[in-house]
């Protein structure tokens, strides 16, 4: 399908790394050059690129042109740079756990590379990258797949956020199980949130999906709960930035309120995230940090203006869903569902 | 209280309507006149004065400057240019059922007068707007009184859209609730949704209840749940602008969702409002008439394109929460509790 070649969300190129930048959407689809580890950890913190498998791959590479700068011949210096970096990139997006799990898997290969040169490490690095890259994308077809078995033809269903192409380096999670059924021929429209307060509901996904012939109806968010009492909606279908071992789901702020919604008018919640999104670590969502940012996203996110100046504002980026919330989570090996305590471990044991 | 004195949402000033111009606000505070009953008109369509109550007194006032413009000396001519006038408020916004109800009663003083002359008759129907004016705020103060004996020192309220001083002749109606409580210097912390697409709760309720020194903490919409799961949250309390017999509570887009949060936390869902908001020809809330608008509200909301040029959006301006999410219906009369079917019927007899 033609969306297939045209959403290119990031891309490493002749020693580069392209991005659309976000922030332009939908207006435009201007793409980004980045050429050093600053400029991406720039382009993550402004949400040029946003999307936690996306931003894992955005680390990985900005891992390699930091440390491809790197003016040293020795592995002490070498390593050090390479936890300076970690550290900054760390920072940028501490809800989603993709920065930290690809990070860890480009360190290991610094760790296992103590003999090498300076140079063979930037090489093996540079592999590495590459393979999240291309392991994402096999892993959204395999997502893709996987949750098709789940949507049947004819479904509406309703989705929060962007865990599309516009989230990964393929065709998404969420929405690549979208991709998916209706590459299977299935019939499906989608209600997607606009997603407040900045808009990748109405600004990307409601792009990506309109773009693609899917048919789609943007609503705010306030709507989704009334849309669900009055009209058909089959299922709830979100990404995931971080995922508990109990299979508790941080995901884009108002993930929660739709979870509580979906329960109360016995509508199925499906999770669909690769299996780096996981963090076993955690044995629930209690202690996932939930990035705050600035309030002027709400009091000013336009550019005008929309509430007093000097408002007290609240402004979490992410929410936690419990478990008990989810219907199913869908990965690249396989379909989780209750008791996420038994069939988690299983999922990510098998990648 | 200051409050009192500075907000003067409508008043009938040398024959004339003044009103803010709340599509002005928070930025500025700008009063404008209004003379004749087509401005009238246009003010509410474009939502220069909105709120329920303050719309039927807008209604009352609009019908009295179009009948003083009316060159005709027979009653049937002044009674169909009525019928006209009266057609055209009631197409403005249909939701709210005070506009139908201000109306009515200038219609029982136009029907009650057929042997008087139409300068009389003109006279009688100003006397009954400001009558509505009048109750309306003595309505606000007892509705105030009675609330605020459910809300506790110390608490939380959360609330959605406007219910204020902006939305009524006087202090409002659910934080109407709010001021009077914090006369009775019980301390009340307020959370306040947003509510998109038209901000009223970032440009009006933020606005009101910073300048009456009351702390609120602004939130998107999507955030409410998640604030339910995380921080304390004594009540939500919300207005309405029409209520079925049997207790279901149409008001602004996203009532319903919070209902829904507020029941999955168990949190107490107050509604407030005067009993002229009630519509007992109606059993049940599914028939009330949910405004839709233009979806450019959500897609140009901020000024500035927000979603792909030709998407589809869906736009209700209302929703509709069953009686069985509403702990209680706070009146001038009276606090109702479930069965509704029960307690409203006295509620309204009282008046």
């Amino acid at each position: 399908m033609a969306r297939e070649t045209e959403v290119k969300t990031i891309e490493w190129i002749d020693g580069q790394v392209r991005i659309i930048d976000q922030t332009r959407l939908p207006n435009r689809l201007v793409y980004v050059i980045l050429d050093t580890y600053p400029s991406v950890l720039k382009a993550i913190t402004r949400l040029q690129i946003r999307g936690a498998p996306a931003i894992g791959i955005a680390a990985a590479f900005g891992m390699v042109l930091g440390m491809r700068a790197a003016r040293t011949e020795t592995y002490g210096a070498f390593r050090r740079k390479f936890d300076r970096i970690k550290r900054e990139f760390l920072e940028t997006r501490p809800t989603g756990v993709n920065v930290s799990n690809a990070l860890d898997r480009l360190e290991k290969r610094v760790n296992g590379n103590r003999d090498a040169s300076v140079r063979e490490i930037q090489d093996v690095l540079l592999q590495e990258a590459l393979r999240i890259y291309e392991e994402d994308r096999t892993t959204c077809r395999k997502i893709g797949r996987n949750g098709a078995e789940l949507l049947r033809d004819g479904w509406v269903v309703m989705t929060h956020c962007n865990a599309g192409a516009l989230a990964t380096a393929d065709y998404g999670t969420a929405l690549g199980c979208i991709y998916a059924a209706v590459e299977e021929e299935k019939r499906i429209r989608v209600y997607v949130d606009e997603t407040r307060p900045l808009l990748q509901g109405a600004r990307l996904t409601a792009w990506e999906l309109q773009r693609a012939g899917i048919a789609v109806t943007l609503i705010c968010d306030s709507m989704a709960a009334w849309v669900m009492q009055t009209r058909e909606v089959n299922c709830v279908l979100v990404g995931a930035d971080r995922i508990a071992a109990n299979g508790d789901i941080a995901n884009k702020i108002g993930t929660y309120g739709l979870a509580v919604s979906a329960k109360e008018h016995g509508i199925p919640f499906y999770v669909a995230a690769p299996t780096a999104s996981f963090d076993l670590s955690l044995d629930t969502g209690t202690s996932i940090p939930i990035e705050e940012r600035d309030g002027s996203e709400i009091t000013r996110g336009f550019g005008r203006r929309t509430a007093p100046e000097g408002v007290q504002t609240y402004n979490p980026a992410f929410d936690v869903t419990p478990a008990s919330f989810v219907t199913a989570i869908i990965c690249e090996t396989g379909i989780a569902t209750p008791p996420y305590g038994e069939s988690i471990p299983r999922l990510v044991k098998t990648r």
